[in-house]
């Protein structure tokens, strides 16, 4: 009797999962984006000042990488693939290009990463002591 | 003398600051995402289990909606709608149907939300006890 009420839980939890899909509002798009591929998906934003999170958000872009580039991200494609040749270390593409000089007047700008790459969690900060240092370096990932 | 030295380190500081886009290596792309609109992009991702920052991330996908939805959301114009009436509260999409019933069996599953948006910066994350509750949620956000 007892293996038989155990069997009859089993059989329930089974239907409740098998069935679930079609009884969400939005089941028929679950499979959209069913991938081979290990999630990416990033947000990349610009902010005044050196707190990321109570700045004021200047500016905001999406970054895909696989299968193929894009999102909002002005030039996806460059930014992918200086992600993926250093294996997503944000801080190379934050490294100050050595061919530029910038003023040392302290007036931050902070860029940040967030969301996923190749499957694993990505949260990266980084404040540059202005927006000279910003645009000048080595890497197009933050360049928008 | 001081006064023309003083000048002279304003001259410099305005030139680095007027130069910094061209010796950028990507400044040509910086025009490509101003817009009169706030920031919004946004990463959402599922993740197995009940630790959204050291889980398995299953799935992520990309969600903007201004100036049109778009992003690697199966539903985006949906999504869009559903966070531009609730003023972005991830509570609410999250909220079970009450049409939906699920058994109570414990096989979390957690989404998160991180990204920016209207240029105020969000971090959600929701476990549901099984995957039948996530697919019985009020709204398609994280139907995907």
């Amino acid at each position: 009797m007892r293996y038989i009420a155990k069997s009859l839980v089993l059989a329930t939890t089974a239907l409740g999962i098998a069935v679930a899909p079609g009884t969400g509002s939005a089941g028929a798009a679950q499979t959209g984006t069913q991938s081979l591929y290990a999630p990416s998906a990033l947000v990349l934003t610009v902010t005044a000042g050196d707190d990321a999170l109570n700045g004021s958000v200047l500016r905001a872009v999406t970054l895909t990488c696989t299968p193929r580039a894009g999102g909002t991200h002005p030039a996806a494609g460059t930014a992918c693939a200086e992600l993926r040749a250093g294996g997503a270390r944000f801080e190379s593409v934050v490294a100050a290009d050595s061919g530029v000089m910038c003023t040392k007047q302290w007036d931050p700008v902070t860029v940040t990463a967030d969301g996923v790459w190749d499957g694993r969690r990505i949260a990266f900060t980084h404040t540059f002591a202005n927006s000279c240092f910003k645009e000048g370096a080595d890497g197009v990932v933050f360049a928008f």
